[in-house]
């Protein structure tokens, strides 16, 4: 499982914060703080930190500040195209583009962008008529964008697809319809592309968060999700993580797997 | 999601002893304990309290003792006919026999003692050849456990399927496979009958096996599973079962889902 640290992000009240007051100790902290959690990737967005003419500048300090405590790869998380340029513009470390659309003219500059930079790619299965509401779009706009990485060159284990996980509290039957799905996506191409999702979305605005958020990533997992953007710190979702893995069979069974995991990650 | 206590069952040292000294108050307060807990069916099985000759009358001794603190389903458990219909001529609650084989001669008598004593009835899917293998194995022997239950006028909603949950630190790759079976299985008839495994093999002999069983459950209950056998007693892996069914849409979201499910089923 590819653990894509969600913490550093202007909509958490410490990052922001720190980004107001430019305190790179408190951003330095969660990047090496994730990476000792299980995190394989830093997500880097500025949120409402600032205003939008402040964004790229924000995202640039951002990486600056943790490319001084930490080699981790980053993941640039910006709706924005100016502001992930921004970013590349300072970047040294392994890095993943957060995100494109599904739109094919959007789709072409991502895709493209991510193969001059050598980069990972994020892509949405919603365009600009919005999120899928059922599987078969969804199977639609991540065939769209499968093509677009193959027509350009981008290796699939370079692409993440993400089938766009909504709040079970507002839209219920949409959490069985990603897994439906990622059953049917991960058959799209042999070897198939990563997927991903946001995976803290599931819980939006529910009570007991951290509960939704580990049952739904076993879910996710069991039907082949194999990247999730989360919070590596918590602790009973790393273990179902782990635990979900070793079911699926892609750690070998020990007695300490909890444990044979994390140091295999060397995660304190 | 269906629960089938496990905790009535000969195997458990507590139980063993209550058998052999014939101490109802054990068995009665493990009975009315699992019902508080979440249980919809009480399992009872002998298991080794007990030589073989004597097991007939453990069971019935085993079932009226329940009987007398509660009116809850009884799940008789015994690979032995002859223990099975002991259990049946004291019965008096709702019940389900557990279990027949797939082999066609022992699963038209299981399936006509259901019909003829309004039961339930688990059927395994393994026959005289043993455990099946692999997926493909796994969908015949269940098609011919649905045909077997249609042709003799058994309905779904009574009959049980069990595809053989396996243990993990032995067997690893059997707990995918076991998931892939379940995923095409409830596309085997509309509506589709019961899917069910007794999940604490998944941990058999394994370390960690409450942070095992709680996962693995999740798992199962993404690709269509919708009963267990299992512990009612283990907190976690009710709070899994209950968020796992919220994430598949079978209770509507309230902030406290966690105790309006409770509510709802009188769980104290």
């Amino acid at each position: 499982m590819i653990i894509i640290g969600e913490r550093i992000n202007g909509m958490f009240g410490d990052v922001k914060k720190a980004i107001q007051e430019k305190d790179k100790k408190v951003i330095q902290n969660l990047a090496t703080g994730q990476m000792k959690a299980g995190a394989d990737y830093l997500d880097v967005n500025v949120g409402p930190a600032v205003p939008s003419a402040q964004k790229g500048d924000a995202m640039a300090w951002l990486i600056e500040a943790i490319q001084e405590a930490t080699d981790a790869p980053i993941c640039i998380d910006s709706p924005r195209l100016p502001d992930i340029q921004a970013a590349l513009g300072v970047i040294k470390n392994p890095v993943m583009i957060n995100s494109t659309q599904a739109d094919p003219e959007q789709l072409a500059i991502y895709v493209q962008l991510a193969i001059d930079n050598d980069a990972s790619l994020i892509a949405l299965a919603m365009d600009k008529s919005g999120i899928p509401q059922d599987t078969d779009k969804r199977i639609e706009l991540a065939s769209i964008i499968v093509v677009a990485a193959m027509e350009a060159g981008l290796p699939f284990d370079r692409l993440f697809i993400d089938p766009i996980v909504l709040p079970v509290n507002a839209m219920q039957q949409q959490a069985g319809l990603v897994l439906d799905a990622l059953s049917q996506l991960k058959l799209l191409a042999d070897p198939p592309p990563h997927f991903v999702v946001g995976l803290s979305n599931i819980s939006q605005g529910a009570k007991e968060r951290d509960q939704i958020n580990r049952t739904y990533v076993t879910m996710c997992i069991a039907a082949g999700l194999d990247a999730a953007i989360a919070d590596p710190f918590d602790t009973e979702f790393m273990n179902s993580v782990i635990t979900a893995e070793l079911l699926m069979n892609k750690q070998i069974y020990s007695d300490s797997f909890l444990t044979a995991y994390r140091s295999s990650k060397g995660i304190g």
